[in-house]
């Protein structure tokens, strides 16, 4: 009986489960960072803004020296000091008087409100020194003024460890000025595709082999979910010689993956090699990367992925990549969205189907190939998985699936 | 008269043109170009699959062996001769023959077709070496065969000039057999913060200053976006040291971004340091990021964008980047969906507004922060941008806005 899609996903993540903490860390400079995931929670240092401060160029007032009263029409003639660039720690505002101030620029003490240049009679600066008066309209307390920490409060919470690091990230932690982050050091996966067929590109290519692309799409998938890639070299079909190159990388690996072998064909490497092991292979009701080992080799978490291409790389989508997200909270878990089909497509009664596809400026997705687990053309034409449940053998053209953008 | 934001980014990516071609290439192996753009088409020097092979683990055969016919019952009984393994070059298939085949392993000459394992009687494989029969079914000739060049024909062009190389496309590189692969020698941008109020992070922070997150916040997203940064370092009001500073880094440089002192303030310092140069100061249509630097210094394409840290990202991701694909074809466009608001909105007329927000798990999407261009706190909890158009004014919640994931 095949086991199905959630339930080896949940395998995968209780195989996983004590990867999720502790974590070795390092402290490294904001730009090092950048798609990293920070290791502890940051605690602001300071308020954002660190001060109150003009959201507009105008007039630092006393909103209480331009209420409404019997002698006026709602405003004031007030006095002009001297202006507040920004970046400058101003006087403070006496009563009766307006401070010209820039946009950015702190506030003056006693000033609480900013009459914006364009509401002022006369609606230019006047030259610094020159002694001028400026009329200026009623307005509330707090119009146009940032107040100080209305952004961030200091000593609140301003990223959650697990948080990957991305621009806008790094910018608040530049502006809460710090210049390093205490980051994750990534998880070391060991990864060996396998097969007496495969051969490393940039070879000659004997009659019936074939290129490996498993550890290179592996790797690069990996890479981008934040993991650190060892790559053996390609194993053939001696399941001794498999164990002797696993053990001779396993040193300081959280996580050893393999490719291919795991079928029940004749010559299956993974098998034969972990008959020894916790290693358990089992079929999952999912097309493609139906056949998958899952365990422990010499007590490191084991995950042994089918060997065509497209097999392996859903593998990593739809095993791996979420057990990692649940458990450390990086990387972010794909987007997901519901498009309308192109195209008529069948799937295999009882098997989740997974077929690779483009979402279209319209909003649709097309197929990109067949259901075939080879199709790795097709696949680097796709930006998107398109999730077939179990119980659907047949969707027309139009119809609504869940997609996720890779 | 504000010029809208469509016309702004045509601007854009006019002043860009002379960047489209031709570029400096460089040669790298396959990951150390992950997230690089390719250089060159590269056309596909064999097919593949490179030779037909199996879909199954099974039997090989001649279809013509297991025709109906008046002596059988849509099968027959054929000798079972050595087995194929996955990466051998098998000898032909006589007539009458059935050679053991695993996935993936090439088709001997003479069969075409593979009958699956669990369809034959018996269904095992017999033990090499030993004399063996096994009857199989009426099979179609191509069943479960994959074809030469099915996915991609050798003397096509695999991948086009131009495609960013994320996990997919490396994959098809190495299946091909390329090792290493042309990418595209990144553009430089000359970054520079300027403002007399903004100190580098890691510094002490005066009264009336505010650390400087620009900086950090577009160097990472342009890193994402594949470019090249230098960053000169923060430059104060002065606008002839920032004139020097320009000047001691624009050697070599494919285009200079500032930040801050675009404005209509007393002290702007990009607006008096490019008033020899041929750059235009124009007022955008949209929230944040109205005002806008566009032009040439000394000859080099120069963007000047606001100082406050969100419209910086927003300016990038509104007319940078959007530039950068119409012109490269890199990066990717942002993924856009259309979804409905969780809360209710308003935005000022005449003004295209750029909310952040974060597109939650039941697809609605959440408002971070109000529409204040200095909420980075804010930004750091979003993962998309929300498009309010410019004749909109008011959205309730439920109503559907285009989200741009970021």
């Amino acid at each position: 009986m095949a086991r199905s899609v959630a339930a080896h996903r949940e395998a995968v993540q209780e195989l996983l489960s004590g990867l999720g903490s502790p974590h070795s860390t390092e402290v490294v400079p904001l730009m090092a960072a950048l798609g990293r995931v920070l290791a502890v929670d940051v605690v602001a240092p300071l308020s954002l803004p660190p001060f109150a401060n003009s959201q507009m160029d105008g007039f630092a007032v006393r909103a209480a020296d331009l209420v409404f009263n019997s002698d006026n029409d709602g405003g004031a003639e007030l006095a002009v000091v001297d202006p507040v660039p920004a970046g400058a720690a101003p006087a403070k505002l006496l009563p009766g008087s307006a401070a010209p101030i820039m946009t950015g620029a702190m506030m003056p003490e006693g000033a609480d409100a900013v009459v914006p240049i364009e509401q002022a009679v006369p609606d230019v600066f006047p030259l610094p020194g020159v002694a001028a008066t400026v009329r200026l309209p009623a307005t509330d307390p707090g119009t146009f003024v940032r107040d100080a920490g209305s952004d961030i409060s200091a000593g609140t919470v301003a990223l959650r460890s697990g948080t990957t690091l991305g621009p806008g990230q790094l910018g608040l932690l530049a502006a809460l000025g710090l210049g390093s982050v205490e980051v994750r050091t990534p998880l070391r996966v060991l990864l060996v595709p396998t097969g007496d067929e495969v051969v490393e590109p940039g070879e000659a290519l004997p009659p019936g082999k074939i290129y490996d692309s498993n550890g290179t799409l592996l790797e690069a998938a990996m890479a981008q979910a934040g993991l650190h890639v060892t790559r053996a070299g390609v194993s053939g079909d001696d399941p001794s010689a498999l164990l002797d190159l696993l053990r001779s990388h396993t040193g300081g690996v959280d996580l050893v993956v393999s490719t291919g072998g795991v079928s029940k064909g004749a010559y299956e490497v993974v098998r034969q090699a972990m008959d020894s092991q916790p290693v358990e292979f089992v079929s999952v009701a999912m097309q493609p990367g139906g056949p998958q080992g899952i365990g422990t080799f010499d007590d490191v978490p084991f995950l042994g992925f089918p060997g065509n291409p497209v097999s392996c790389l859903v593998s990593f989508e739809m095993f791996l990549r979420p057990a990692l997200t649940a458990l450390l909270g990086s990387p972010a878990a794909r987007i997901t969205l519901r498009a309308p089909l192109a195209e008529h497509l069948t799937s295999p009664a009882g098997k989740h189907q997974v077929r690779r596809g483009t979402v279209l400026p319209d909003g649709t997705v097309r197929l990109e190939g067949g259901p075939g687990s080879h199709l790795i053309h097709a696949l680097a034409n796709s930006n998107a998985l398109v999730q077939v449940p179990e119980d659907v053998t047949e969707l027309e053209a139009g119809a609504e699936v869940e997609v996720w953008m890779l």
